[in-house]
């Protein structure tokens, strides 16, 4: 018996577009990530890999992304399962800002250990910044659980205890699982899956719009490491335009 | 205490724009019926009627009409339930047949007696014929179940089960819900919680995109028989139009 999990980021968003750091910001999609999700959705019913089920964050660029690619899919009426633990990374204070001005203001050294250090979060966000997620009612039963910002190692905190009791139990139960996030959840994930190091996971990229597919052993161990994407020399090529961003 | 449910039938499908029988053909909506969830989102939003769970039928048109209304409410985190016992009445042997060429063929005595009596349905669709869901992934666990054609009197009782365990149990707990379907399973709803007769229950129409606003009292009553329309000049020159349809 194999399991299949099916990975899926989130296509071009506004911001991605506009190159600012967005965090836990509900931006839409721009068109081209909409076509994106539903090139996603092809792969998938061309490849036969069809989600019986579907877990996104409460974030508008997946919760959408999902959509669109399960109606490509000809999947959209399976059961949706949401979760606030598959938020993209909090980035803090560095929310709202521009990308390229943050490198040049803060130099290369801390740009690169904000963005890709494991366990060095960016300065708290002010609840009173226009881009706090303070008052948003769907984070409202959280309390101070609610993050103001997290590093890749929060991410996998507050992830891990989802993905053990809601997403590994659909796998166990043989569903086809997708789950359509972001970037750094599904690092996290990635990261979990694969037994990557603190280190080496700050090299690992996922591009948009890919679906990423895992089947796992019994153990829920990668029975190819790092899984396969649906259209291999796509994925790489957009892994190193993503690793670039910023430069 | 009063609870809220708001309901929502979907925008115009490619069907509806060709006055074709649908039922359970998987048919999407048109551009102007994306727009029309569009609008009703707005005007949930508008209004301040937030749903905080959605249960839909497991057909794109009410699916997408969901995600599209709540997108514009800004209530697209919300949890989803989708159950087949939301879908449309199953048209049996007229899916896919045109409207108006069933009207001359047939004659208005029995055009209207399928579309509108209580409890004669049209003959069952052969499972061979094209627009039969025989073989649908979605619905192969109904096993005989699975319907071939349907009254309204048959959706009413697949709908009340789901109704009475899922639906109710979600306004008990306090939350706004919102039911997004279709034109037969919506008036299944509305004739059970108005208390609406056999007979008269075919004189109502339910407009598309506009969202229906129920209080419910403590036995689950309308405080407001028939509910409210947020926009009810529209509702109403919307319902006169649906009535219309096929002549």
């Amino acid at each position: 018996m194999t399991y299949t999990l099916v990975l899926l980021r989130h296509g071009e968003s506004e911001w991605n577009a506009k190159n600012l750091f967005t965090g836990w910001v509900d931006v839409a999609l721009t068109e081209k990530g909409r076509g994106e999700a539903v090139r996603g959705g092809e792969l998938l019913r061309e490849a036969g890999v069809l989600p019986d089920v579907v877990h996104t964050s409460l974030q508008r660029r997946a919760i959408n992304t999902a959509a669109l690619a399960l109606d490509a899919a000809d999947r959209h009426w399976i059961p949706v399962r949401r979760s606030w633990r598959l938020n993209e990374r909090h980035y803090g204070a560095l929310q709202g800002k521009d990308k390229k001005q943050t490198l040049e203001q803060y130099g290369e050294e801390q740009f690169m250990l904000w963005r890709r250090s494991f366990d060095v979060p960016p300065p708290p966000i002010d609840p009173d910044d226009e881009f706090s997620q303070s008052g948003d009612p769907r984070y409202a039963d959280l309390g101070d659980e609610a993050p103001r910002t997290e590093c890749l190692k929060d991410v996998i905190a507050r992830l891990l205890p989802y993905w053990e009791s809601d997403v590994v139990a659909d796998l166990r139960s043989g569903k086809t699982v997708l789950v359509a996030a972001h970037g750094n959840s599904l690092r996290a994930i990635v990261k979990h899956l694969d037994g990557i190091s603190d280190d080496d996971i700050a090299g690992l990229n996922i591009p948009t719009g890919m679906p990423l597919v895992y089947r796992l052993d019994d153990d829920l161990r990668p029975t190819v490491p790092g899984g396969e994407y649906l259209d291999p020399e796509a994925a790489a090529a957009a892994a190193a335009a993503v690793a670039n961003q910023g430069r």
